[in-house]
C-alpha cells in the first residue's frame, strides 16, 4: 500500500529499519531516519540484525576487512558522516561482535518498545559516537542500565534459550523479506539498502513510489 | 589540488570515470557525467576496466548472482534508472564478458580520445539502452563500424598482443589507484564509488571538499 492509496484516518505502515550495530552506514542512518519518518507521519520500527548469519548466505565478507574495497569504504563512511554533519568514531576492533547487542534490544523491545530505542541510540553512541566497546554483554548491561534498564534482569535473559531464539527468529524473517546488509528499509513493502538510499526512500514517501 | 586552490586559468584536472561496460549502474552514470563535468569546467577520461580482474583481488561475486543481494539489486538498479529518467534494458545476459569493448575503446582512445568516447557511448547504448548483445568482437566491431570507425582495422587491432596488453596495464593501474567498482570515479585525488555517489561529486566539485 503506497501512501497515495492509504485511506485517510488509517494509521500508515510503519518504516521497518534493519541495522547491524557494528555497522557504521547503520549509525550514520540511525542519527537520520527518525527526522524523516516524522516528516512523513510513520513509525519506525528498529530490528537489529546480525550481518554475520547474512553473509554465510550471501557470502560476503566484512567490508572493512576486504582487499582494495575496506579502505575506500573507511574513507567514505567518514566522508559521508561529514556530509550529514554526524561525529562519527571508530571502534578500535571492527568489524566487532554485536550478539549480545541485539539481543538486548528484542528482550527490552518485548516489554517496552520506546525503551528498546533508547536503548539503540545509547548503544550507538557508545560503538560510534564514542569508538566505546559494546562487544560483551557486560558492556551491554551497563548502557542499558544508564538509561533505566534492571542491571539484573537483562543480565539474566541475555542467557535465556528464548532470547537467544528470538534473535535468530528475527534475522530469519528478515533474510525472508530480502535484506541483505546494513542499514536496510523495508517501506510499503518496497526495499531500500544503504544510508545513500535515504533520499530514495524520502522521495519514496513524499510520492507513494515511481 | 581542489578547484579552490587551483590557480586561476589553469585547467583543471579530469575526471577520472572508471566503468565495465557489463556494469548497470555504469551505464547509469554514464548518462549524466559529461553534463555535471560540463557544470564545473572538466573534462571526463573514460576508462573501461574489467571487474573479473578486480573481483579476483576484492573476492567479490557478480553482484545479480548474489542470493539475495541480486534480486534486490535488480530492483534498485530498474528504480534508480526511473528515478534518474534513464530509461534501460537488461541484456539477457547479465554479467557479461566485456573485454573485446574494452580493448577497442582504448585503441581507438589512442587514435582518437574523442571518438571514444562516442564509441562508449554506442556500446552502452546497445548494451543497456536497447538490452542489445556486445560481448564479441563482432559485434563491437560492428558497433564501431556504425559510428565511423575503421572496421577491419578495428579487427586486425583486437587480435593484437599490444592492445591485449594495453587494457591490461589500465586494470592493475585502476587497481593501485584504489578502483574497486563500477562505476567508480576520482576526482582531484578523491575517490567516489558508485553512481549513488554522483551527488557527493558535485558537491565535492563546487566546494572543493568536506
Amino acid at each position: 500500500m503506497t501512501e497515495a492509496d492509504a485511506p485517510e484516518g488509517e494509521p500508515k505502515a510503519p518504516i521497518d529499519f534493519y541495522f547491524d550495530f557494528s555497522s557504521p552506514y547503520g549509525y550514520l542512518a540511525a542519527q537520520k531516519i527518525d527526522e524523516m519518518a516524522d516528516l512523513y507521519d510513520r513509525e519506525v520500527d528498529w530490528k537489529p540484525i546480525l550481518l554475520g548469519v547474512i553473509f554465510k548466505t550471501t557470502g560476503a565478507q566484512p567490508l572493512l576487512d576486504i582487499p582494495i574495497k575496506g579502505p575506500y569504504a573507511r574513507r567514505d563512511m567518514e566522508r559521508m558522516a561529514r556530509m550529514m554533519g554526524v561525529p562519527i568514531t571508530m571502534p578500535e576492533v571492527m568489524p566487532f561482535p554485536s550478539i549480545p547487542a541485539a539481543r538486548a534490544v528484542y528482550w527490552v523491545k518485548d516489554r517496552d518498545p520506546e525503551q528498546a530505542v533508547v536503548l539503540i541510540k545509547a548503544l550507538y553512541d557508545e560503538a560510534f559516537g564514542k569508538g566505546g566497546d559494546i562487544r560483551d554483554a557486560e558492556a551491554v548491561v551497563r548502557i542499558a542500565g544508564s538509561v533505566g534498564i534492571d542491571n539484573a534482569a537483562l543480565t539474566a535473559a541475555l542467557g535465556e534459550a528464548a532470547v537467544k531464539e528470538r534473535l535468530k527468529t528475527e534475522i530469519e524473517a528478515a533474510m525472508h523479506a530480502g535484506v541483505c546488509g546494513s542499514p536496510f528499509f523495508i517501506v510499503d513493502g518496497e526495499p531500500f539498502w544503504g544510508v545513500d538510499r535515504l533520499d530514495h526512500i524520502e522521495r519514496w514517501l513524499a510520492t507513494g513510489g515511481w
